[in-house]
């Protein structure tokens, strides 16, 4: 099997979990439920569930147990987005090529839909279809609050809204919690799951922190380079907006050489997994040259 | 000890609590944490708090386990309020005499603010430090989820807002998910931490059901006849909105009618504890007579 269809029955498997586990809209609330659906069943690459599920593989977990952990992720990602779409955060009328939560429905349902969508996240993961040991499932929504909270991707989401990164220190760091916390995420949960050891926890948090780098230079890129209709998405804003990212501050070229030798170290830190790592090292390709 | 210090004693302990246990502002993301304090440590009546510790005391539980829950507890409140009082929502200046967080901040810092809080509910409830078992702990975060969310709170205010409630079921309806799921909650969480039987449980949710109820029905009486400087909020609002409520439904005589009756009703609940709920059977004139 070839990565990109690996990805695409991850991405799946995942919007067919998440089908069954949100509320189907019924009652007075069903714009409400509705606008959760819209967003979290919409097109999506999936990343986060790729990762986790590759993860669950490389240490033989139940694949069940590490979906619904997935599905707690996407959640998370899902409301993220909602808000970050807001008219007083980024205001955007178009994400992955259908209006926003906001323009669909309205402002108020946007807001609404963002919050019970994190509440779901925990609902999901803590229930005990997700996994028999408390422990574990308590854990999960310990690293899940903690990757989402003021101390990561909120956090990060204010950074970037305040424009605070005059430097490429400033902008890395507001990636590592905007983006990054989300995406590390997608590898804690699993080895949470998994009791992992703290070499294997180390190598993947490694890669995580690398992979999540080079997710965001690209990102920059496509907004400096890409065309709204192929990104799915408005570009320029950062430029637009006066912010600083990797690509302003870089320049394009450098951005590019530096995307070149974070390739190689992010593979590297795959290296003791060896070939059980297979998809997760091909992921980095697929990352590096995505165009949208 | 009177029942006016036993309050303001859990609003204490747990404002104190929350104060350790939020984040401090530093960082470049500094305003959030502060828009995070100012909402959370504000004034307040923390009557879920008190409802929770007392249900504690009830049962013998460790405080500090309650406590913790009851911080999560709050943070889900403060969340709620901060994103209730949004321009798109009620757009409201002022909550409890201070300026909304909107209003004190802005209105990118309120949704992100709110979205923190949630987290921060989910990361301390789902801490080792707020019990020793991993299964009370998953629990307890679930039951909140399932407070905080689309079938609960988030659900009731989708409902409020889009007015949907033409008859007194409706309204009911609206309350019991809106405010009712998470004053519900605060029973719930030490009744999870007690281990405690089916027939203790439903008559703690049976009560909580009525002093719910009657909590809310105050809230029409004030927002109809109250002054704002006094009840510490725009007042009103529902008759200048077209929206119905217990009292435009039943008239302001017909609804201190109905309270009279739920009085007796909400304390019957409590029997089964006999001298034991002193506190939570005096918690309902507090409650009724309550002027803010």
């Amino acid at each position: 099997m070839d990565l990109t269809r690996r990805v695409a029955e991850a991405a799946d498997l995942v919007t067919v979990a998440l089908d069954e586990l949100l509320p189907r809209a019924d009652g007075p609330e069903a714009r409400l439920t509705e606008a959760m659906r819209y967003a979290a069943l919409g097109p999506g690459k999936r990343l986060r569930t790729f990762f986790a599920l590759e993860t669950g593989r490389m240490f033989d977990l139940d694949e069940g147990y590490v979906l619904r952990a997935a599905c707690g992720l996407e959640c998370v990602h899902a409301y993220s987005l909602i808000h970050d779409d807001l008219p007083c955060m980024d205001d955007d009328d178009i994400r992955r090529g259908r209006p926003t939560v906001h323009r669909a429905y309205d402002e108020m349902t946007a807001v609404l839909a963002g919050d019970a969508l994190q509440a779901a996240a925990f609902e999901i993961v803590t229930h005990p279809d997700t996994h028999p040991d408390g422990n574990v499932r308590a854990e999960l929504a310990h690293r899940l609050a903690l990757a989402a909270g003021a101390r990561g991707m909120v956090g990060g989401q204010m950074i970037d809204m305040l424009g605070i990164r005059e430097d490429l220190g400033g902008v890395a760091r507001m990636q590592r919690l905007k983006t990054g916390a989300l995406i590390a995420c997608a590898f804690e949960l699993p080895l949470v799951i998994a009791r992992a050891q703290d070499a294997e926890r180390s190598a993947l948090m490694a890669f995580a922190h690398d992979i999540g780098l080079a997710y965001q230079i690209v990102d920059d890129l496509l907004d400096a380079e890409g065309e709204a209709e192929a990104v799915g998405k408005a570009v320029g804003k950062d430029a637009a907006a006066g912010k600083t990212n990797f690509v302003t501050l870089l320049g394009a070229d450098a951005a590019r050489e530096r995307l070149g030798l974070l390739k190689t170290q992010t593979k590297s830190h795959l290296d003791p997994f060896g070939a059980q790592a297979e998809f997760l090292r091909a992921s980095v390709d697929f990352v590096l040259e995505r165009r949208q």
